[in-house]
């Protein structure tokens, strides 16, 4: 269809795949009563779960934990107009095991913000994933 | 304080300069009773209410229409982990009056996808403006 000829969507492996590419996104939560929109470092671990690198008691973490959240990342050239987005829901939790946050601390992604500061990291779960990317005129869908 | 020695917060007249320099920002709104985020052409008007571009028919327009949206800009250096973000919150609503919309059209901005085809204009006034500067280590703060 023509009002579809320059969207593409995109398979959960594709999505994981681009996700992995960038070390930024934007987590949605609620902050009172309204949508609130964060950008954080983040990784896609090997397990495919997402892990976000972020300052020991920030409010974000806070806000989080326990929580259904989304997730966006996109990577977007406003000349071409090409790029994908991609966007991930699923359950965030605080990471607490003591093993794993040394781990992160050793490996995991640095806080965008307070860095040198305490870190804590909170994992997404994906439930959802789903994305598209959108081409530039002149270029096709390439279809397996 | 030393958690914050990292972090500005932006006066609204600041978000709104800030917003008037990049030509993408991300629209959140709900879809299927979850939070979704798209990637979405924009400009400020002179007035301050953002004018984005959309596709006529865009399952986004319907969702935007007479709801309290948000949106979010940002322009951000992985490098440098610098960079600044905007929360806007505020009434959508499409662009229906006549004048208005063949005014955008000449003047407005271009969807990201569907060039081309047949264009609607959403137009939310900020009632919610907050933002962040994050500066890189040795960056100070400046405030009048």
């Amino acid at each position: 269809m023509d009002r579809d000829d320059r969207v593409e969507t995109l398979s959960e492996a594709e999505c994981l795949h681009l996700l992995r590419t960038v070390p930024i996104g934007r987590v949605v939560y609620t902050e009172h009563a309204l949508p609130a929109v964060l950008p954080v470092a983040f990784e896609v671990a090997p397990d495919d779960r997402l892990i976000l690198g972020l300052r020991a008691g920030s409010s974000l973490s806070r806000a989080l934990d326990g929580t259904v959240a989304a997730f966006q990342a996109d990577l977007l050239d406003p000349v071409s107009r090409s790029g994908w987005s991609v966007l991930v829901h699923g359950r965030a939790e605080v990471v607490r095991d003591e093993a794993e946050y040394r781990r992160l601390l050793r490996s995991g992604p640095q806080p965008w913000i307070g860095g040198g500061q305490q870190r804590m990291f909170v994992r997404i779960t994906p439930e959802l994933v789903s994305g598209r990317r959108l081409l530039t005129a002149g270029q096709t869908l390439h279809r397996a």
